[in-house]
């Protein structure tokens, strides 16, 4: 038992409602669930036992995981499960995000993703790793639903997945996010997002309609899932 | 020099860019600076020193305070502050969080709100001290250009504000978010936001006109900073 490592071919889902999740949604992954010794034999427990006698997974109970795993005195049980690949829809929308940095922010990324059913992330290298077990925890659970894979320039991905109108989000631009329903020609479309601190550089300027979510310049920008979110509420008004 | 804690009259900026915001919005605040010896005596460095002599602030090396404060490597300055309080300005916008419980997203919060020019924030107790250096460190030192203050009650800040637009966001609201333009009444409104898991309680259903943020049935909920953002964006458009 080791600390999580990029790595590894397999992460981890800390804490009850993440595995529950898992165990629901991909029970043939799961390598195996361990219990903390605390972990009281409530419903959340008995439903666990009975989804992994279901699939025929293996219970360990030992501490050591949740020390090297978990700073969170809360968490009474992780699953491992082995990580996986997905295929992007070339007949839906996407969500681009180009070189993100922040496990914790990936994962909100997700959820608010999911929520605005874009289920389908592209994210361009160097990316942070989605299965980081922080980034599991702060999609909480969306990462399951979610078709996810990386590419390793923009334009590999581009050339795959044309026609589609792409959306580059930038404070260079001068369409605002309101305006977007009208630039809209093709079928689907790609939102495009760069990196927390560095933004998407000058090219993407020649990219599809580039965008821009106005805000006051008393701050230097809106927090990265912030700005993709507002994007995602705007774009999915019908 | 201690850790941090909500009874202490002072907080830190910890940081760099936070401390200059600092030094630059309220520096007849600041009890004093520290200087870690890794300090490189480039731009920021000489800029720091100037702003302190300026305003008569000492400037004290010692790596200890960094040790016991900051996680991060990367923080090689650091202010402490005298907490201040702030008054709530009657014939603005409000943002009223009731309950919040964590630091990190208070302080996003107050990035978002900053960035959309709601500069009154109303806290409602139980909620989380806004001093904290982490909340401090996520609103990217927005907190030193608002207005914050706690309330014991909602109904005593309440009574206080009338007449006013109240718009609670619930998840069993039925007018959507983008509908909430042609329910403005007053010159001014307050967006309401309950706790991070509990959101608010079946109370606010009777107070003004409820709201809901639609997304899909596949996430609980948004994550509330990105709640927040999506209505501040929604009613600041012209």
């Amino acid at each position: 038992m080791a600390l999580y490592k990029k790595e590894n071919n397999t992460s981890y889902t800390l804490g009850i409602t993440l595995t529950i999740e898992l165990l629901k949604t991909k029970p043939n992954l799961v390598k195996q669930v361990y219990f903390h010794s605390n972990f009281e034999k409530k419903e959340a427990y008995e439903l666990i036992v009975k989804l992994c006698q279901q699939h025929h997974i293996n219970i360990v109970t030992s501490n050591k995981v949740f020390n090297v795993l978990s700073s969170k005195d809360n968490c009474y049980v992780i699953a491992e499960f082995f990580k996986f690949e997905s295929n992007i829809d070339n007949k839906a929308n996407h969500l681009v995000l180009v070189n993100p940095s922040d496990s914790g922010n990936l994962g909100t990324i997700m959820r608010s993703a999911l929520g605005f059913n874009i289920t389908n992330i592209i994210i361009i290298n160097p990316g942070v790793d989605c299965f980081n077990p922080k980034s599991i925890r702060s999609s909480m659970g969306a990462i399951f639903h979610l078709n996810i894979k990386y590419f390793d320039s923009f334009d590999e991905y581009k050339e795959q997945f044309l026609p589609r109108d792409f959306f580059p989000f930038m404070l260079k631009a001068n369409t605002k996010l309101e305006d977007i329903h009208s630039l809209k020609r093709e079928k689907n479309y790609s939102l495009i997002f760069g990196n927390e601190a560095t933004g998407l550089n000058d090219s993407f300027l020649n990219v599809g309609s580039p965008i821009i979510i106005k805000h006051t310049n008393k701050i230097d920008s809106l927090n990265l899932p912030i700005a993709v979110s507002i994007a995602l509420y705007e774009v999915s008004k019908k």
